[in-house]
């Protein structure tokens, strides 16, 4: 009905079935040529992270090439983007034994180049033993802890580093060392991040060092995370970078200094269904489920509820949150203590919300609606989900 | 590589990709009879709530029949089980005007009777402005609200309820008042949550009466959650109950009171992926996205993280919770000040997950891998999401 005013913007979007995932196009070209600028500075390779977008669109945009390198949270994401091209893969999640034969399957199926990370003697043994049953060196990265964020052999444990190597080596292939440096993401002071980077960096190093030094072979030093990557300030020793949330951006990598609100590319299209006078409530069609429950922001100097209100162009309305989330209804609210004036948005009014974490937001959706760079609808985009 | 060997139990599990959704047939069956008996107690309709399902073969053990009836929170929901047979829905978030000729096409293309919720002049104008212009007189039920959760219209607005209740049965077919007493989910004493539901009913009924002493026609009396519906003392002056998250159960409503741990039915399967001893951690694969972001049972007495785990048989483990989770990374770790020895868990291991909110876990899932009532893996039932 909204779409019929003369007055509405030409955009396409009443066309569209809310609650929905909107894709600023120009706004992701220009999120990928900047990250691909600052990575060339170093002249290292790219290998961006494809869990955020989980998109081949998308990643023909990101990835130097059509066949890669990327990497992948997944084996479903490895299995879909080798299937379309991607051959030059790395699966950035600790392998366990028995998702071996689907690895092999990948390889073997697309001629994809798809190699594993671990951090322990026995999945070390296990993938050897694998490569000489099956016949298929895989090639493995031993993933390296730079900040005790998550998994990963310390960098200083060189017995361990080695050994793991030695029996990497036995059986199967050993690409090199991988790290990402997650405790970044809780950082927010640029010269905090510089250092984060570059104690990812020198982990790296030094990790590389101790293999190469045990007549291991290292190839490859990677590291990489949205908030490292873009500040690191050199990246001596280190062969290629990895990336991910930096193509869409949202609030908590806002929150951080890792892009600014308008770089913000995704956004849930939601419809407003009705309104609390009494409290100050606008309600929309976005709850939850369409926001993802990620409140990453609450831990931020700026806490954005469940995201933050935008009109149908994109202009965030000034202190416009959503305040509280069930599962289909969304609750927009100013912010706390704001002098801001609540704006007007009758009933069938289309609203954008930006969403906490891009990531957590994108995965309750199965298509992207594409915004061209004149605002208007252009089309759909598929996205993947799911293991 | 697990499953070969002797010692280790005959479920069928080890042929699954982790992580993955296991829904527990037996302990399904279990809610659905409990509730069915509770609402039956009180001799009123139950329109169960297929919002956490979103399963035809799960709704068709939860309905009274095959034709409903039932209640949904989107309408691709609604085209799912119209499709399939469900005929008597009820679409229970605010409609929006530009929606109505969705719930139309839904309308005469399954024949369901779809009917829709709304809580404002304007919905209801809007309404029966449709209805006059397509000649489908759309059942309309007022929204109400108990408690000051959410949506609806205070019970004791007779004005507004009489105008909305007019301006509907203009055009559209008044069809009745429904209610959900949300801020129940808040509590944990049996004795609040009867009162929660005893405010609910009678909310219900004062609305009930003002549409009826104005002469308007008030058929059905709908009022439902998980906690109130198993709470209430009696229902006299209801005509029907819905309910969703009981089918399946979760921590959260394990923290209020609506159900036991054992009880809980869905669970996430998940792989040991590896150890930070040094920690006292645990890594699996199942991160944030396996088991959502949903944090809920962070503000009740007993804080789960992200979920509790247990074997592969579903037995938890003392104290044993997902403390931490990445995107893809669950880190398993003993809740804080326990006295619980760390379960030796080698990589490989499986691990069954119980979810906060079964809700939101299950919807990161296309499917249920149901276990059969001897324990055995017996097949996938799809279920749908978006919308």
């Amino acid at each position: 009905m909204t779409g019929s005013k003369d007055d509405l913007p030409a955009d396409g979007l009443e066309a569209l079935q809310t609650p929905c995932l909107v894709l600023d196009e120009g706004k992701l070209a220009a999120n990928l040529a900047g990250m691909r600028a600052q990575v060339d500075r170093h002249g290292v390779t790219f290998r961006p992270h494809l869990k955020t977008a989980k998109s081949i669109d998308v990643a023909l945009m990101a990835m130097t090439g059509p066949g890669g390198p990327a990497t992948v949270s997944t084996l479903k994401e490895a299995e879909y983007f080798a299937e379309r091209g991607v051959r030059d893969l790395t699966y950035a999640v600790g392998i366990a034994p028995h998702k071996l034969d689907r690895v092999g399957a990948i390889r073997r199926r697309f001629g994809a180049d798809l190699a594993v990370i671990l951090d322990s003697l026995g999945q070390a043994e296990a993938v050897s033993e694998w490569s000489r049953r099956t016949g298929d060196r895989l090639p493995v990265f031993i993933e390296v802890d730079p900040d005790g964020h998550r998994s990963g052999v310390k960098p200083g444990d060189a017995d361990l580093l080695r050994g793991i190597g030695e029996r990497i080596a036995a059986g199967a292939s050993l690409r090199g060392v991988l790290l990402h440096a997650g405790e970044s993401y809780g950082l927010s002071d640029p010269e905090a991040l510089a250092e984060a980077a570059e104690g990812e960096r020198a982990a790296a190093v030094q990790a590389a060092e101790t293999l190469r030094g045990a007549g291991l072979p290292c190839p490859v030093v990677s590291v990489g995370s949205t908030p490292t990557a873009r500040h690191a300030r050199h990246l001596d020793g280190i062969t290629e970078v990895r990336a991910g949330v930096y193509m869409f951006g949202d609030l908590v990598q806002a929150g951080i200094g890792s892009c600014a609100v308008d770089d913000i590319a995704v956004s849930v299209l939601a419809t407003v269904i009705g309104h609390r006078p009494d409290k100050g409530w606008i309600i929309t069609d976005a709850g939850w489920m369409a926001m993802s429950r990620d409140r990453g922001t609450a831990a931020q100097a700026v806490d954005q509820g469940y995201g933050l209100v935008c009109d149908r162009a994109g202009r965030p309305f000034e202190d416009l949150i959503v305040a509280q989330a069930n599962q289909e209804h969304g609750v927009l609210a100013l912010r706390k203590g704001s002098g801001a004036r609540r704006p007007d948005l009758p009933i069938g009014t289309l609203v954008r919300i930006l969403p906490n974490h891009a990531c957590a937001t994108a995965a309750q959706y199965d298509r992207y609606h594409v915004i061209g760079r004149d605002g208007r609808l252009e089309g759909e985009w598929p996205r993947i989900n799911g293991w």
